[in-house]
C-alpha cells in the first residue's frame, strides 16, 4: 500500500493555486482583449446612442480611408443590440428556471429527510456499521446546498461566457480589419478567458465546498462526498435548460431567417434587412456559448462527483488519505496548468499569418494539449497515489496499482482525441463522405437527405467502439472508479476544449458584424449616392469594399472552421458524456446497493426498453419544438416584408425586437416539456418501480441516446459543411455543383435547414439527457431504495 | 398438476388437419381468383406473343365498348413482364443465397459437432446428468437439416407469395372494370391464398419435422427442440436476404423512377413511358410480396421453436406430456380456423359496395380475428394444458397455472391490436399528426423533414409501453416461455395479417398495370388518330376513359389503404419480433448456461453499447446501398429520356429491361454487406468476446434496434401519407395545400422519397435483424459456451 509522494497539505494547497492561476491568465486575456477599443480613437462617445446620432458626423472622415468611425460605431451598435437581446433572454430564462430550482431544492431536502424519518440523530454507517455516521437529514441539507450551488455556478458560467462572447464579437470584427493574425487572436483569447474561468471557476468553488463541508462532515466522508453529488445535479439540470431553451431559440431564428431570407428572397445569410438577424446573432450567444459553457460545467461537476463518490469507499476513502481521494480534482488542476502552456503555442510562441493556417493550429491545440496532459497524468498518478489501494466493486474488492488508474485516464483522454478527429472526418468538407453527401445533391434534397442520415449512422461506429474500448479497459482497471476518472481524464483538457469551441461562435458573430455593418455601409452608398457628390461615394466605396473583403476573408474561414471544431468537440462532449453516465450510473448502483444488474428480469427489461426510447420522445419534442418556432418566425419575417415598405431595398429597418421576442418566448414555452421529461422520469420510475428498473431505463437511454447524439450531430453537420462545400467551390468537383443557387446548391440548403435542429438542439442535449437522469439517481437513491417501487410493492 | 383434457393423439391430429384446412382453403381463393380470365373472353390466345401481334385485331371491337380485348391482351402482356422480372430476379438472388445456405449449413454442421469433439457417442444430459442424451454431433446434424428445411420453406413461401401477386394483379385491373366490389374480392382472396398459404405450410412443414426428429431423438426431447431451432435460423436467414434485396430492388426502382419522372419530367407516377416502370412494379413484388413473405414466415418459425426449447424444459417437457409440449403449434393450428372464419367476413358474408367501405372492412377484419382468437386462446389453453405446471427460469422453478399462460399469449395478440392502431394514428392522413407534417410543407421540404422526424421519434412511445407492458406481464407469469406465447399470440393471426398486408401490393401493381394498360391506349388514341376515322376515335376514347375513371378509383383507394395497413402491419411485426428476439435471448441464455446478465460487468456493458449501435450501422449501409442504386437508376432513366428520340411523345418504347438489370444487379451486390454484418456479428461475437457480451449485444440491438425501426416505418409513411393528403385535397386544408405540382407539394414528395428507403428498406429489415441474431445466437449457443470467448481467455 503505502503513502502518497505528495503530502496532505501539499494537495490542499496545489488545487487552489491552480485554479487561481487559471483565474489569473483568464482575466490577462480579458485585458488583452479589451485593449480593442470599440469608441472611435481620439474621442470617447457614449457608443448606445452615439452611434445612432453621431453617424453623419463621421461619414466625412472616410474620405480619408483611414478611419472609418462610422463603421466602429455601427458595429458598436449591433453589438450592444446582440448583448441586450441575450441577456434579456437569458434573464428571463433564469426567472423560469430559478422558480424550478427553489422547488426542486425543496423535494431534494424532502425525499432525501424522509429516508430516516427527518430524524437528526447519527446513524450507523451503511458500509461500517461499527461507525457512526452523520443523519440522512444532514445529507439532504448538505445535498440540497450543493444542488444550488451547482445551479449558481452554472449560471455564472453561462452568463460570463456569453457577456464574454459578446464583449469579443465586434471587437474580432474590427480587428479583423487588421489582417487574419490579430482576428484569429482576439477571437482566440476571448475564448480562452471563458475556457479558462469556466474551468478554474467549478474547480475552486468544488474544492471550497468540500473544505466546508468537512468542518460538519468530519471524517464521515462517504456522506461528505454523496453530499456533493448535488453539486452534479445542480450544474447539469442548469446545462439542460441552458441546452434546450438556447437550442430551441438559436435554431427557431437560424431556421426562420434562412427559409424567408436565403430561400425566398434570395438575400444573403446575416443581411440587415433580414428581421431575423439579430434574433440569429443572440441564438449564437446563448445556445452555443452560454448554453455549451453550463452543459461542460456540468459534466465536470458530475465527472468530478462521481468519481469522487466512488473514491470515498476506496481504501483511502475509508482510511482518510486526503490527497489520493481528493486525487480527481489534482488531475483537474494540472489540467488546467497544461491548458495554459498549450495556449501560449496558439497566441505567443507561433503567429498566424494566413487563413490555411488556422486550422492546422487549432488542430495542434488539440494534440498538444491531450500530450502534455498525458504527461501531466502521470506525474500525478506517481505522485498523488499510493502505489497500491482497493476499491470497492458491488460488494467484492478490488487492488489497482497507480499506473493501471494511470492507464485509465489516459485511455480516456485520448478516446476523446480519437472521437473528436473521427467527427471530423465525417463532417469535414475535405474528406470524401461529406463530399459524397455533396455530390448526391444533384438528383436533389431527397438523395441529399438519405445520403446524410446514412453518414450519421455510420458515423457511429468508430465512435463506440472507442467508448467500448475505454470502458472495457478503465473497468477492468479499476471498475466504476475507473471509469469515472476515465471521463474526468477525457474532460481534463476542458479549458482548451472551451477556448477553441466558444471561439466559433465568437467569430460567427463576428463574421455576422461585419455583413451587417457593412451592409448597411452599403445600402447608405445606395440612398446616399443621391445626394452627394461623386468622388465622396467612390471614396466610401473604396473603404467598404476594402473593408467587406477583409470580412468576407473572415467570415469564410471562420464558417468553415466553425462546425469542423465545434462538431469535433460536440462528438468529444458525447464521449465523455457516455463514460460521465455510467460512472454516475455506477455510483447510484453502489449507493441504491444494488448488487446486479440482470436484464434478464422483467423490471430492468422493460426499463432498458423504455429507456432506450426516452432520447427519442426527447428529440421527438426538441425537434418538433425547434419546427414550431421556425415556423412562427417565417410567418413573422414574411409580414415583415410583405407589409413593410422599403425593406427589401434597405430603405427602412426591419422590426428586430418583435423577432427577438419570438425566440425568446418560443423557447422558454418549448423547453419545459423536455425539461420536465427528463427531469422527472427518473423520480417517477424510481417511485413506482423503483431502482432495478430505474437501472434499466439508466442503461438503456445511455446506450440508445449515445447512439442517436452522434448521428445527430454528424448528420447535421455533414448537411451543413456539404453547403458549404458547393458554395466555396474549391475543387473542379466542388464547382460542377455549384454555384449557389445552382439546383444542387438549393438541395444543399434544404439538407442545412435539417440539420439545424439535429445538430445544435436534440443532438447536444440528449448529452444533458443521458448524463442527468443518472446524476439525479444517484442524488435521489437512498430515498429511492427506502420508499420507491410502490408499485411493485402494492401487487 | 393432472394432464391435459386434450389428448396426445388428438393434439396429434388436429395439428396437421387445421395446417390441411388452411391449405385446402387457400386452394379455393386461387381457384376463384383464376376464375378470372386474362384472355379475350370468346377464344384462347397465347398471351405472351398474341398480345403484340393481336393488338390491332381486336381494336375495331372496341368500337362497341363492351369487349376491350386490347386492353386485356395489354394487361396480360404487362403482367407476364412483371412476374418475368420478378422471377429473374429471384432466380438470381436465390442462386446467391443458395451458395451462402450451404457454406453457413457446413459451418452449423462443423461448430456445433466441435462440442464434443465429433464424438458419435451418447452423453449425460445436460439438464439431468442421471439420463442419457443424444450426442452433440447429432444436434449438429439434424439442426443442419432443419436450418436447410427452414431455409428451403421461406424461399418457396417467398417465390408461391410472389407468384401468386404476379397471377393476381392484372386479374384484379381487369375485375375493376365492373366495379370496386369485384376489385376488392379479387385482391383480397389472392392476399388469402398467400397468408394460408404461408401459415399451413410453416406450421405443417415443422409438424412433421418434429415427428420424423423424433424417430430418432426418442425421448431425449430436449436434445429435439433444440435441433429443430435451425429451422427458424433457416427461415430468419433466408428473410434477411429477402428482405434487404428487395427492399433495395424496390426502392431503387422507385426512387429512380420518381425522381426523374414525376419530378423532372412531371409525368404521373407508372407512366409507361418511364423506363423504370417496370422495375418499380418488379420491386413491389419482390420486396413487400417476397421478403415480406418470408420475414413473416421467419417470424412464426422463431417464435415457435423459441416457445418449443423453452418447453422442452419445463415440466411438460421432462414428463414428456405431448399435448402441452405442442401447446404452440395447436395455438397456431387454431389461428389458422380463425382467420378462415375472419376471411368469410370480408369475402362472403358482407359485400363491399363503395371505396369508402373497404377501409372498415380490413379494420374490422383485424378486430374480428383478434376477437376471435381470444377465445381460441382460451379453448386451447383450457383443453391443452394441465391446469397447473412448473417451467424453469434461469435455474430457479416457477409454477404456471393455465389461465395465467392463456393471459400471456392474449396479452402479446393485443398489444399487436394495439401497436398496429397506434401506428395507423401516427401514419393515416385521416388524423392530426399527418395532417401537421402536411401542413409544414407549407415551409419547404425542411420543415417536412423536420416534422416528419419529430413524427417517427414520438411514435415510438406507446408501441414501446405496449410492448414494456406485454413483456412484464408474459414475463411475470410464465418467464421465457410466457414471452415466446406473447410473441406467437402476436402471431396467431398472422394468416389474416398476410392476406391483408399482400393485398397492398397487388392492389398497388393493379393501379400500375392500368395506368399502363390505360395510357399506352391513350397514346395509341393520338398515334391512331392521325390514320383512323373520327368516329373510332370518339368510341375509343369513351371506352378509355372509362376504363380510366375506374382504375384512378381503384388506385386511388389501393394507395391510400396500402400504406395504412402495410404500415399497421409493419409496426406489428416490429413488435412481434421484439418479443421473439427476447423469447430466442431468454432460450440462448438458457442453453448457453449463463445465470444473470449483468450489465455491471463490463463484458456485458460494451455489449450493450456496440449491440445498440447495429442498427445505425445496419441503416446505414441500407439506406446508402437505396441511395447509391438509386442514383444509378435516376442517371440510366435520365439517359433514356434524352437519348431516345420519341420517348416523351410516348411513340417510341422505353428499355424496361437495363433498368431491371440495374436494380436486380445492385440488390444481389449490395445485399452482401448487411447480410453479412449481420450474420457474423454473433459469430465473431460468441468467438472472440464469450457469450456474455454476446447477451450484451442482443439485448442491446433489441431495444435500440426496435426503436429505430418502429420511428423510421412511422416516419416514412407518414411522408407518403401527407402526399397523397395533399394530393386528395379531400379537406379544405388539404386543398389549401395542393394541388398536384404546388410548392407545398413538391416539398411533400421530397419528404415522400427520403421516407422510401426507411420505410421499406432499412426499417423493415431491423426487425430481422434483431430476431436474426438472436437465434443464430441460439443455435450457436453450444459452440460459445464451449469454444467461445478466445480473446478474454488469451488475456
Amino acid at each position: 500500500m503505502g503513502a502518497s509522494i505528495l503530502s496532505d497539505f501539499g494537495a490542499e494547497i496545489l488545487i487552489p493555486v491552480c485554479a487561481v492561476i487559471g483565474i489569473a491568465f483568464s482575466l490577462v486575456q480579458w485585458v488583452l482583449v479589451s485593449k480593442v477599443k470599440l469608441s472611435p480613437g481620439r474621442e470617447s462617445v457614449n457608443n448606445g446612442s452615439g452611434a445612432k446620432n453621431g453617424y453623419s458626423d463621421y461619414l466625412i472622415e472616410e474620405e480619408e480611408g483611414l478611419n472609418d468611425h462610422s463603421v466602429v460605431l455601427k458595429c458598436a451598435e449591433i453589438q450592444s443590440a446582440i448583448s441586450e437581446g441575450a441577456t434579456s433572454f437569458l434573464f428571463t430564462e433564469y426567472q423560469y428556471v430559478g422558480i424550478f430550482m427553489v422547488a426542486f431544492a425543496i423535494l431534494i431536502f424532502l425525499f432525501l429527510g424522509s429516508v430516516e424519518g427527518f430524524t437528526s440523530k447519527s446513524q450507523p454507517c451503511t458500509y461500517d456499521k461499527s461507525k457512526i455516521c452523520k443523519p440522512a437529514l444532514a445529507t439532504a441539507a448538505f445535498s440540497t446546498i450543493s444542488f444550488l450551488l451547482g445551479a449558481i455556478t452554472s449560471v455564472v458560467s453561462g452568463f460570463l461566457g456569453m457577456k464574454i462572447a459578446t464583449y469579443a464579437n465586434a471587437r474580432t470584427t474590427l480587428e479583423a480589419r487588421k489582417g487574419v493574425g490579430k482576428a484569429f487572436i482576439t477571437a482566440f483569447r476571448s475564448g480562452a478567458v471563458m475556457g479558462f474561468l469556466l474551468a478554474a471557476n467549478g474547480l475552486l468553488v468544488l474544492y471550497i465546498a468540500i473544505n466546508l463541508f468537512k468542518l460538519y462532515y468530519g471524517d464521515d466522508w462517504s456522506g461528505l462526498f454523496e453530499a456533493i453529488t448535488g453539486y452534479g445535479l445542480g450544474g447539469s439540470s442548469m446545462a439542460l435548460f441552458g441546452r434546450v431553451g438556447g437550442g430551441i431559440y438559436t435554431k427557431a431564428a437560424d431556421v426562420g431567417a434562412d427559409l424567408v431570407g436565403k430561400v425566398e428572397r434570395n438575400i444573403p445569410e446575416d443581411d440587415p434587412r433580414n428581421p431575423a438577424v439579430i434574433a440569429d446573432n443572440v441564438g449564437d450567444n446563448v445556445g452555443d456559448i452560454a448554453g455549451m459553457g453550463s452543459d461542460l460545467f456540468g459534466s465536470y461537476a458530475e465527472s468530478s462527483c462521481a468519481a469522487l463518490v466512488v473514491a470515498s469507499i476506496s481504501s483511502f476513502g475509508i482510511n482518510h488519505e486526503l490527497t489520493p481521494m481528493l486525487y480527481p480534482l489534482i488531475i483537474s488542476s494540472v489540467g488546467i496548468i497544461v491548458c495554459l502552456i498549450t495556449t501560449l503555442f496558439a497566441t505567443d510562441f507561433f503567429e498566424i499569418k494566413a487563413v490555411k493556417e488556422i486550422e492546422p493550429s487549432l488542430k495542434r491545440q488539440l494534440i498538444i494539449s491531450t500530450v502534455l496532459m498525458t504527461i501531466g497524468i502521470g506525474i500525478v498518478s506517481w505522485i498523488a497515489l499510493p502505489s497500491s489501494f482497493t476499491i470497492f466493486n458491488f460488494g467484492d474488492q478490488k487492488a489497482v496499482k497507480n499506473w493501471q488508474l494511470f492507464l485509465c485516464v489516459a485511455v480516456g483522454l485520448w478516446a476523446g482525441l480519437i472521437i473528436g478527429f473521427v467527427t471530423e472526418y465525417y463532417t469535414s468538407n475535405a474528406y470524401s463522405p461529406v463530399q459524397d453527401v455533396a455530390d448526391s445533391c444533384r438528383t436533389g434534397a431527397a438523395t441529399n437527405v438519405i445520403f446524410g442520415l446514412a453518414l450519421g449512422y455510420k458515423s457511429c461506429i468508430i465512435p463506440i467502439f472507442a467508448i467500448a474500448i475505454s470502458i472495457f479497459v478503465s473497468f477492468s482497471f479499476a471498475a466504476m472508479y475507473g471509469i469515472a476518472v476515465a471521463a474526468l481524464g477525457m474532460l481534463s483538457t476542458i479549458a482548451t476544449g472551451l477556448a477553441i469551441d466558444a471561439y466559433g461562435p465568437i467569430s460567427d458573430n463576428a463574421g455576422g458584424i461585419a455583413e451587417m455593418a457593412g451592409m448597411s455601409h452599403r445600402i447608405r452608398e445606395r440612398t446616399d449616392a443621391l445626394d452627394a457628390a461623386g468622388n465622396t461615394t467612390a471614396a466610401i466605396g473604396k473603404v467598404s469594399s476594402c473593408f467587406r473583403l477583409s470580412m468576407t476573408l473572415i467570415s469564410s474561414f471562420i464558417s468553415v472552421w466553425h462546425n469542423k471544431f465545434v462538431l469535433h468537440f460536440q462528438g468529444f462532449a458525447i464521449g465523455s458524456a457516455a463514460l460521465v453516465s455510467l460512472a454516475l450510473f455506477g455510483a447510484f448502483v453502489s449507493r441504491a446497493a444494488i448488487s446486479t444488474v440482470d436484464v434478464l428480469t422483467p423490471k430492468v427489461f422493460i426499463g432498458l426498453l423504455v429507456g432506450a426510447m426516452l432520447p427519442y420522445w426527447f428529440s421527438a419534442m426538441t425537434m418538433k419544438s425547434v419546427g414550431s418556432a421556425a415556423l412562427k418566425m417565417v410567418e413573422e419575417v414574411r409580414r415583415q416584408f410583405n407589409t413593410i415598405p422599403g425593406l427589401m431595398e434597405g430603405t427602412t429597418k426591419p422590426d428586430y425586437a418583435t423577432c427577438v421576442k419570438i425566440s425568446t418566448d418560443a423557447s422558454i414555452k418549448e423547453m419545459i416539456p423536455p425539461g420536465a421529461l427528463v427531469m422527472l422520469t427518473p423520480l417517477v420510475v424510481g417511485i413506482f418501480f423503483g431502482v432495478e428498473t430505474l437501472s434499466g431505463v439508466l442503461a438503456g437511454s445511455l446506450v440508445s441516446g449515445v447512439q442517436i447524439a452522434i448521428s445527430a450531430s454528424n448528420t447535421g453537420g455533414a448537411w451543413d459543411n456539404a453547403k458549404k462545400y458547393i458554395e466555396a467551390g474549391a475543387s473542379t468537383h466542388a464547382k460542377s455543383l455549384g454555384p449557389k443557387g445552382s439546383d444542387p446548391h438549393k438541395a444543399a440548403v434544404i439538407g442545412d435547414t435539417i440539420g439545424d435542429p439535429l445538430k445544435d438542439t436534440s443532438g447536444p442535449s440528449l448529452n444533458i439527457l443521458i448524463k442527468l437522469m443518472a446524476v439525479e439517481s444517484l442524488v435521489f437513491a437512498p430515498f429511492f431504495a427506502t420508499h420507491g417501487g410502490l408499485l411493485f410493492k402494492l401487487f
